[in-house]
This record gives C-alpha cells, structure tokens and sequence, in this order.
C-alpha cells in the first residue's frame, strides 16, 4: 500500500465542511469519490483540519492509502477530472508510511477576511464578513498579540469540552489590510501580501492546532476592538477568564480560509488532535 | 411622481437572469420587493441589458417612477438593507421623466472572463469559463476585429428571429490578459486593467445593443482562434453567412458580466430595443 499527500483547495460554500455529515455533501465524501472512480478502491481519507461548513481551503491536507501503481502526477490529473469545480487538488506526493495529516501536522495556518467597505462586495458573499463601519485594523493586530504562546484557549472553543485538552500554542498571528480577497492560493504565492492598505482585512494566525470555532470566536472577540469598544486588555482577560461566555461571539464561516498546513521532515506524531476550526 | 434612475451590480449565479421568469427567483423581482419595502409602491423596474440567467452585471442600469419625497441617497441606503447580500445598489439618481433606462441607452458594454490555467479556481466555478489549454489572446483580439462596424449579428442570435432587426453597432472589442477576475467594480475603476499578461483573458465588447446569447456566441466562436484551429477570416465568413449553425457554440453565462451602460445627455430613445446578452 502507498501512503497518499495530497494538498487541495476548496470552496466550502457548497458543503457541510469536511467532514461525512447525514445532513449534506461533504468534502471528504467528494475527495473520496473521486478516488474510487480513479482506483475502483474504497479509502478512508484522513484531513489535517476538519473545517467546518461553509469554510474554505487553500492548503488542506489530506493523507490517504491506495494499493495503486499509478504516478503521483496522474492521480492529481484524474482527481481534477472526477471532483466537482469547487474542489482542486494543488499537489499529491507520495510519503513514508507513517505519515498522518492530521497527527503528524506540525502547525496549520488559518486566514480570515473581513470586508470592511461601506458597500457590500455582490460577489464576496460567500468568501467574506462584510463590516461597514470603520475599523481600526492595527488597534485589531496590536489586541491579537495577546493571543501568543501557550495558553488554555477554551474562551474560545464552542461545545467545550470538545477535546482532551485546551491547550494551545499560538505561534504568530497578524492584522493587515489587503486590496483583495485572497481567491486563489497563487496570489498569495505571488507576493500581494505586502501592502496594508484597503477594504480587507486579513487576520492570519499560526499555531500547533485549533479547537472546535476557535478562530472564528477570537475574531468575534478581536471585532470590538477594531470599532474602538474594547481593549487589548480585556481581550486578555477574556481569554484567562476561561469562560466562552466571557469571550466575543463567533464570526461567520464565509469569512474563514485554512491556508496551510506544515509538517517536518520525520513526520513525527505531534500531541494536536484533530482539530475543528 | 419622480423618475430614479440606479446603477446596480450583482452575483447572477443565484437568479434566472434580471427579467421576472416562473422558474426561479430574477433580479428584477428581488429589485421591486425591496423598493416596496421601502415606499409601499409597486413599481416596474426597467433595465438597460435583460441579464441571462446566470449572467453577472457591475454595472446594470435600472429606472423606476416613485411617489415619493426620499432622497436619493436615502433611497439607495435603504435598498442596501433591503436587497439580499448579491445585489449592489451602487448609485441612485433623480432623472428626466422621459428617461427610459431601456430606450435611452446609447451604448453598453460587456466583459467575457475566460480563466485560462491548467487548473481551475475552485472559488470561481460561477464566474469565469475555465479552459486549461493554453490560447493565444493577441489571436482573439485579432479576430474579433472584424465585428467591427454595424452588421446583421443574426449569426449570434439565439432563436433568431428574436428581434425586429438583427443589425448592430460594435463600437470596440479588446481581448487581453489579466491577472485577476473581476469581481468588484471598484478593481476596473482603480485601473488595474493596464497589464496583458496573466491567466484570465478579458473579452471586453461594447455596441448600441446586443441580441439574445449574441456576446456569449462570440465568445464561442472566438475561442477556436484562440486554439489556433480558427482564422479571422473565417469568423468573418460566420457573421457574413447570418446563420448561426455557421457560427461558434454559445460560451456559458458563468463569464458574461454587464459591465456600464451609457446615455447621452438628452436621454434620447435610440432604435436599440430592449437587448437580452
């Protein structure tokens, strides 16, 4: 048996999320759907992040075993053909056999985009929070750093407790404005990220895994702050109060973009489960 | 009783197109529900361009009589909150009561969005045609040169007969690269659209009307040249044969964008008669 990598991008307006749900399509179900019309096989394909619906990825990972000869490249050819338009697949490599997208992740990175014009983008419904009003999006940045390090983040997890532990570490995250709205992996890729300038503000955070809503809830929190309401401060006390309740509320999804997922060279288990964001 | 004049931009993946139709929600319902809302009145919602199902507008221009003492202003910021999050009000005037937002167009312009990769966007499944082999857009905006000029269009008319006359102006046609998708007005106005390189090739037509699928066939039919398997010639042949089973498939609506209508200053009646694309 061959152990499969593959990196994909999605639009998850389609789509429950992820995962198998009784009450929609799900990108897992696709992914696998494909594979069995390239490979006759039926896999059990295994993601590094279980998103949720109606958020998006530009580099989900996915890992899963076929008993095939087929060249890597010609399984991401096919794949192409047998998903549906709102599913691409960027790469597929093969890897060690005890390689695991969700366990052996080493830190993902999420991005999320606000709209933040006056007038509503027609076309961005799906891919944005629209906010009217003005933001102060370094006052948003400067509030996000308290984020940083280890911290027990269940003030931001919904259904806690979802997972063994709270425990997370946040590696980096920052708060710019864009001119666009990141629809494609390769603008990103290209360098447009320099700017500070624009209708869009970009929240992008890094961490060695996520809890169930968690970044959707740290930019419900952080939002307030961006209108002047709140502080830094109580966006700390918020996040030590241990208490959801203390917190912001959750931002819709169509703002919520998975960007990355990195692992190390020995594919080594680390401790995050699997992660709900 | 006042005539409004506004300029309006909107997602068509979600309607049948602007016209009122028993099959599904159209623009010009979602239009006439929210200017209903706001003043009680029903009115009839005249557009410039009958958008297809399907089909996009940045700038659509639609005209309404109100009895009603709101300013125009006020008119459009409360259609915002009235209209559903993929229609745009992007501007709101009080004309001349002989304006007629059909009639009194003098020329309109559409835009044709190919995305040309070897890999689709799975974000832009509903607002582009993607083509994965590579084509030649100096060739295509060669060949779609010879629409130039005032001709009998019957060779790109769905259903021909559809209207009094077949016989059209094509004031310009550019065809170039672009390194983005338009989806915000705001991207054409800002002057990003200098370039010539990228993976989306822009088909940007502008006449006194247009017929039934009429840029749409154009497209169709301009594409092969694009391939290399097609001659300007021969796409001259097609518009001269005023035959449509000469002439190219029709492209699909997911890449048709309405881009500006233009009037001129007496708001005149011209002999344009109300165009469908």
């Amino acid at each position: 048996m061959r152990n499969i990598r593959m990196t994909i991008a999605y639009d998850g307006f389609s789509y429950v999320g992820w995962q198998v749900q009784p009450n929609g399509p799900s990108v897992q179900v696709a992914v696998e759907k494909a594979i069995r019309k390239l490979t006759g096989q039926d896999v059990n394909v295994l993601a590094a992040g279980r998103t949720d619906s109606g958020v998006h990825a530009l580099g989900q990972v996915a890992s899963f075993r076929i008993d095939s000869p087929i060249p890597c490249e010609g399984i991401r050819k096919a794949l192409v053909k047998f998903l549906p338009p709102d599913i691409a697949v960027r790469d597929v490599v093969e890897v060690p056999e005890d390689f695991h997208a969700t366990f052996s992740a080493k830190w993902k990175q999420y991005r999320y985009v606000i709209h933040n014009s006056p007038d509503r983008n027609p076309f961005l419904k799906n891919h944005v929070w629209h906010q009217h009003g003005p933001l102060d999006s370094a006052a948003i940045h400067e509030a996000a750093q308290v984020l940083l390090g280890t911290h027990d983040f269940r003030s931001f997890e919904s259904h806690w407790p979802n997972k063994a532990t709270s425990i997370r570490t946040i590696y980096e995250v920052t708060v710019r404005r864009q001119n666009f709205c990141p629809l494609w992996f390769g603008e990103t890729d290209a360098g447009m990220v320099a700017a500070d300038s624009g209708d869009f503000i970009w929240l992008e955070i890094a961490g060695n895994g996520f809890l169930y809503n968690m970044v959707r809830a740290i930019v419900g929190t952080l939002l307030p702050v961006g209108r002047g309401r709140r502080t830094a401060d109580e966006v700390r006390a918020m996040l030590e109060s241990m208490n959801r309740s203390e917190a912001g509320d959750t931002a819709p999804a169509a703002g919520l973009y998975l960007v990355r997922v990195e692992y190390d060279d020995e594919w080594s288990a680390s401790d995050a489960d699997r992660d709900n964001a």
